[in-house]
């Protein structure tokens, strides 16, 4: 399919060393030749394949010089979009940047919508729906572990599951329509019945298998809100001061980059916390009070963590265990704090009151007690599964939904063949699976989802 | 001269569609190739020069695929600092990126400080200290033209001039040592002196041709800073309003591109404003109380521009003409606005205490006068001039100081010829001239101060 070349700039704005302006399509190699003046005299149209070019753009109009660039001439279907594509590399000026893609897009070029290079690598099949999805994730990955999920993603790790399993069905309903059309035994029925059975099975389990990767994939994906809650002065904010200086640095620990662009989140051993009202949590020492009011239930309800601080050279007030009564039902992690002063704390009664939340001991003054939190925290979402990278862990909603509906499918499946069931009827809903599990890999999905799904990208991807 | 291998992250941070790890040095190819792994198999130490190539990047260790990526080879001389230059064009998150540079640091390279990559352009003779600075001026260009002036400072144009200035000098000193060494006439005395005294004339005068340059060059470059003041209700904010919608969009008009990153600027016909205090003006109403504060005059003081709002529908009030007093002596125009409405302002006394300051007459509300306006603006500061785009701008602070003591220097020789110095003592102020004109282009600069220039760049530059 052939459709118009399609510019946008695919750097983040800002200052920055370097700008990419990027073209695709079947004339974006004319377009660019149409601004660009190579400094050794070439034609972009005349240069062979995946070749960068030092020279000018210039106004084709005032003949004005508008940046120094490199461009990178990439030819289809060998490219991202499997169209031809050339990447215009300017000096990172927001200016500049601008006035390049404003010449590409007066020579021909239409301004790109949000997403719309990774769609045509869609729509030209180099990747599927879910490797589309992942690109996205990938970029918006906040720790390694996250981004590794993505990448599996990405390559295809996903889609085979799910092609593997389509295969699967389609080769069931085909091998039931032959006994149905050509019955070579008498128990033809029975032997449908068994084959259904098995099948259904088997698809369900792996279905199952996956969804109970969910949780743990969206945790990885989006994060754990976390609330950090305590009366005052039992360690609130040493806590949240010991998790940031800890793990604040996600991934690497290079000076002037990561720190200010993701501060709200925090990397405890591959699990994204992703503190809630941090500011609040910093400066209230009055959450205590508020507990009282709706709002601050709603925060707590909505958490995936609560982090409940006592302080240990304290006993217990009424306000803990008030704190116990509102978190009731919720993961909590219970820290007993400030084991380096005179303990006071009945630990009998914490233990009686926290019931099966789990307790850890630490004193933040002294650094003690943090690897114990950590832990904890990872393993209360883990179970230490995180250390297989190469597993396939489903983190997106979309895919997330359609894998419980085709669960819900091969139920009726297998519950239709219980209630003997028509087997003509049984085939709809097994068909019907195959259709919802192509909804992910995009094989069996609307234009207009495709178009909403890809809005959500950042402009230039 | 050998310098280690350098890597940083050269676009800037944030959720993009693509973000570059760049290397520079002689191992650069080298340290690429440990953690790349082309789909072709190929080594990037075998490709050819300035070609491009899909791959993976892996972790070394653990054998982790780190990022899907282009890796883009180009070899020394032909590249931006003269060395070898590799550059990773990662999916554009903020883990990906910051883990491929990791991985690009594990593997041999050290981390780039901000400006690195420009300044051993610069150490590698590519570019002169001039042209360097004009990157960054490029990059912070905030209108077209101020682009125009950078670009045409990268390209040279500046340093052609110095340059050939220096050269003049140079000839100059020569001769008057080959006139004092081996004088052929007897009035070698009163010919080298007249030599001296054509020559340092036409270099004072090709200073102070700079010098005058460097005003508007300087607005070009930082913008000017400009206030709005008026009594409560006169239309500060509708001025506001009209300067931004018909100029916000500076340069293009591309939607979610500029907007929000440079928001205090406006692009009045290629003269840039900064409003300041932009948000106080927005809800001020007390402007005029506050004029008697210290503080507000300060403002005042320092604003290159002062907008000085009048409601023509209302008689002058003691407050308008405090308003005069308070920008005495600045650069002021005078908007006399509301025409739309029955004219009450005694337009004699406005042209009286306005003095030498212009007085536009406007209709915000039906949208009249604004072009007269910005006609005004743009005449004050440019006389129209702004037209000769090729016209060479001084706008950098550190060459402005400079050319100012040449120009000392220069005037310390034609004073000294005037008085009768001997020509010995002449020759070491010519030769301070020379001096500090080398200092522009970098030539006879401190290696302190080239660090401390380059500090200011920002990161994988």
């Amino acid at each position: 399919m052939e459709y118009g070349t399609i510019a946008a700039i695919s750097t983040p704005m800002g200052e920055g060393a370097i700008a990419i302006v990027r073209l695709s399509g079947e004339e974006a190699i004319e377009i660019a030749d149409r601004i660009f003046r190579s400094a050794g005299g070439s034609k972009l149209a005349e240069v062979p394949s995946h070749t960068i070019h030092y020279g000018r753009i210039i106004d084709p109009k005032s003949k004005e010089i508008a940046e120094e660039v490199m461009v990178s001439v990439m030819k289809g279907p060998r490219t991202f979009t499997r169209e031809n594509v050339v990447e215009i590399n300017c000096h990172g000026g927001i200016v500049s940047v601008n006035r390049v893609l404003q010449l590409a897009l007066n020579a021909g070029a239409e301004l790109a919508e949000p997403g719309e290079f990774t769609k045509r690598a869609f729509l030209n099949g180099r990747i599927d729906l879910s490797q589309a999805e992942a690109v996205m994730d990938l970029i918006r990955a906040k720790t390694d572990r996250a981004m590794g999920v993505a990448l599996g993603q990405m390559e295809g790790r996903l889609s085979k599951l799910i092609r593997g399993l389509r295969q699967d069905i389609i080769e069931t309903v085909a091998h039931v329509e032959v006994n149905i059309d050509y019955p070579e035994y008498d128990d033809v029925e029975e032997m449908t019945h068994r084959l259904l059975v098995e099948k259904a099975t088997h698809i369900k389990a792996e279905l199952q298998k996956l969804l109970q990767t969910s949780e743990q994939g969206k945790i990885l994906r989006e994060g754990l809100s976390t609330v950090i809650i305590g009366r005052p002065n039992v360690g609130k904010s040493s806590l949240l001061n010991s998790l940031v200086q800890e793990n604040k640095a996600i991934v690497t620990d290079i000076p002037g980059t990561t720190r200010d662009v993701i501060e709200e989140y925090v990397n405890v051993r591959g699990v994204p916390l992703r503190l809630v009202d941090t500011a609040g949590i910093r400066e209230t020492e009055d959450i205590v009070e508020r507990i009282g009011v709706e709002r601050s239930r709603q925060v707590l309800k909505e958490a995936d963590l609560i982090l409940l601080v006592l302080n240990s050279a304290d006993e217990l007030t009424k306000e803990d265990e008030q704190l116990f009564v509102a978190v009731e039902g919720m993961d909590v992690i219970v820290i007993s704090n400030k084991t380096d002063l005179p303990q006071k704390v009945d630990m009998d009664r914490v233990r009686e009151i926290a019931g099966n939340h789990q307790i850890v001991t630490t004193s933040l003054l002294e650094e003690e007690g943090i690897d114990d939190l950590e832990q904890a925290i990872a393993g209360m979402f883990f179970q230490g599964q995180l250390e297989a990278a190469d597993m396939t862990y489903v983190s997106n909603n979309r895919h997330i939904a359609l894998l419980h509906q085709a669960l819900q499918a091969i139920d009726d499946v297998l519950s239709g063949i219980d209630m003997g069931t028509p087997i003509d009827i049984i085939q709809i809903d097994l068909t019907r699976t195959w259709e919802l599990l192509g909804e992910i890999i995009g094989d069996t999905v609307q234009e207009s989802l495709i178009d909403q799904l890809f809005s959500q990208f950042c402009l230039g991807k």
